[in-house]
């Protein structure tokens, strides 16, 4: 450092990079205080230098070329909001290889090849910090890995997506339709042009497999998570879900048991008195079952540049910290390979809803289908319809792969015109997983 | 360090002290793969070694002499669960002086005596920390310091005793009166025998003024807190809130407003709608509101063993890695000294409730006091009661001393019978305080 001042390395500079940029220079002075040095954006990588951005960084700070700033010997750290694989990943690990900590809030990076750049970065001495790519403004990497580093975690749920959360709000609160809710969403700037990534739920499972890696202390990739999105939630599924007590929500899941990894994204039906249930909205929460602290959750903004950069200053500020006070540098050490448990092998009770022929026998034949395969009734409700009836059905815990078998002959079942949805129901907190 | 191992004082070992014991023997390969380096409970001070504790320690590493434990040149690490002001004090500033990272518990000694204690540990380049007390398991003060350290807050909210919380969740769900409810609490062991410090909410006081402290880098001590209990909380004043959609809390509230600090304890009625409204039970939560993060909610068990052991080990391993890495010590530094504002400026929303004779006059006689003080009535609603009437207020937002001196002149007016609860209503997320 030529002085006192911690020299920054921006990658990016849209909403994030720009929310920060404000940060920095409004509460510069207390920043300082907290960080023990001032900090200042000396250097902003950008496709477009000449853009017109909200901040106030002099335009000779703006280049288009990261890679030169990644290897400045006159930057001290750098911050990653590009987002995405490449140029990221590359120019995250020069960033590492030149000495320098980085902070980045890129969960498709992070859940895809974040074991190789921990590696890189306890190599070179210097913080790893990614605070940022899950939960937006939600204090979760840090709690997990600091707060809770004393007890096992057992599970962790979370709702880790706005959009697919703001989506089943509409739907549950006003009746809308997954497609009405979805415009609604993409008219508020919540879902992108192309929402595949949040109602596919990608993005969850990119957040779930980090999450899954920090908790367990495991190399957990995104391939690793079995993940099913919101797109095939109708009406009916939530509808049935408020007479029966639950709400539906996509829920990103992550388990420990006997020493496997469970991970995975799926629908699911909550209770309505589950922590969970009540987290409406574009908000995000993850519920953290310890061994001895038992439930924790933490609530807040998953996403927008505000929440977000606090997030990525928080580590900035912890990154200078630990510069200023010559340690060798946090990263995650020490990830063991898992073994992954397959989701067939999960357990779980599950609702089904399905449309049927009005007819005597009918209920016998589907029953002995369940039975069957091993899998138990819990609860049936019938509809009327005319000529047809409609199902619904929950089951007692059931694996899943018996769950599959079921559906598959109950297929086979003539008065059997249609099974709808098949929704994963969620126990009570500290139930067995 | 005479090894690779870190050392450990544990000063006292009840509920907190014993359950650490058990977390340290059964986690221990978890704890030194996050430590670096194992640790062992060396050294045990109590008030009678011969006592049968359920924890695997030898008997020979328990003794009265806590003094000789702080200066014993085998131990590193000093962890104080005594609680109380003395003699916690003399062993901590003790261990501070001896070179010893501190890891604390103790509310009532953070918010009497925490400036002068981390000072102490400042000068001596040590940790003191004190995660544990403030919510128990909850992680708070980390988020606060380091997670958010580069936004500001401007206020957190809290539920912060289990106790309070308990008993106003019977009274509520339950119609238990007061009494009922605080017998059932002693029952289950949530109060104590002499319930004062919780009911009185001097408990939730101390964890305010430490939350101040932290939130907003300022000495604020217990004495700076405006504390009130939730004794003269009636069965009426229950079913009101549930009528208007509230439930009533206690909550501990510490915000800046103008370069001041405003702290302080009291009941309230929170609106149904509000993240607080739906900690139920012995649990406990934080709201934390800044500039940047918008609105952030911890939730999780705030007492008990095991969740305040986990905290008091995430400070441990915390403090461990911290010696290994040779760093300088984390503290809170740099507080100032900050205005506190008093009680009588603040500004609210009230719930007043109030018997009346029920003749002519009377509500035009009552609401000329609340115009003549320049409190301004958002809605009031009247029940009869034989001769009497019972009237519930809620007012539009009143400075405190305003509203005291309308509650002065309503008790000289004559078919007032008597001014029953005067509860503060809180606003909206993001209201202005």
């Amino acid at each position: 450092m030529s002085d006192a001042t911690v020299h920054v390395g921006l990658l990016g500079c849209g909403n994030v990079g720009a929310a920060l940029a404000r940060l920095v220079d409004e509460h510069a002075d207390l920043i300082t205080s907290r960080a023990g040095v001032p900090i200042e954006i000396t250097r902003v990588a950008v496709q477009d230098p000449t853009r017109r951005r909200d901040v106030k960084l002099a335009p000779e700070r703006f280049t288009t070329d990261a890679a030169a700033i990644v290897t400045d010997p006159d930057i001290d750290v750098v911050v990653e909001v590009i987002g995405g694989v490449e140029p990221a990943r590359s120019l995250i690990t020069a960033a590492l290889a030149a000495g320098k900590p980085v902070i980045t809030g890129n969960k498709e990076l992070i859940a895809k090849h974040g074991p190789e750049l921990f590696e890189a970065a306890a190599a070179a001495g210097v913080d790893l910090l990614f605070e940022a790519s899950v939960a937006g403004g939600i204090p979760l990497i840090r709690p997990l890995r600091e707060s809770l580093a004393g007890d096992r975690i057992k599970r962790v749920t979370g709702i880790v997506n706005g959009t697919t959360n703001y989506i089943l709000t509409r739907m549950t609160e006003e009746g809308s339709s997954f497609a009405e809710a979805l415009a609604d969403a993409q008219a508020l700037g919540y879902a992108e042009a192309d929402p595949t990534a949040d109602v596919e739920g990608h993005d969850a499972a990119a957040k779930a497999a980090i999450i899954a890696t920090v908790a367990f202390g495991a190399r957990v990739r995104l391939d690793d998570v079995h993940t099913e999105g919101i797109t095939g939630i109708t009406d009916d599924d939530i509808a049935s879900a408020r007479l029966l007590g639950y709400v539906v929500k996509l829920l990103a899941v992550a388990e420990e048991l006997d020493g496997a990894v469970a991970v995975r994204v799926h629908p699911a039906m909550v209770p309505l008195h589950h922590p969970l249930a009540a987290v409406r909205d574009s908000f995000n929460a993850v519920l953290i079952e310890g061994e001895a602290v038992g439930e924790l959750m933490l609530y807040g903004r998953g996403a927008g540049g505000g929440p977000t950069a606090s997030a990525v200053l928080g580590d900035l500020v912890d990154a200078v910290r630990n510069l200023a006070a010559g340690g060798k540098g946090a990263t995650l050490t020490g990830l063991v390979d898992r073994p992954i448990r397959p989701i067939g092998d999960s357990e779980s009770q599950f609702y089904l809803f399905m449309e049927v022929a009005d007819r005597p026998g009918v209920l016998a034949a589907i029953a002995g289908e369940f039975g069957r395969h091993g899998v138990s009734i819990q609860s049936m409700e019938q509809r009327g319809l005319g000529a047809d009836a409609r199902l619904v059905f929950i089951t007692h815990r059931a694996r899943e792969e018996d769950l599959r078998a079921t559906l598959a002959a109950l297929g086979e079942v003539d008065p059997v015109h249609r099974v709808g949805s098949v929704l994963r129901v969620t126990g009570d907190v500290g139930s067995e997983p």
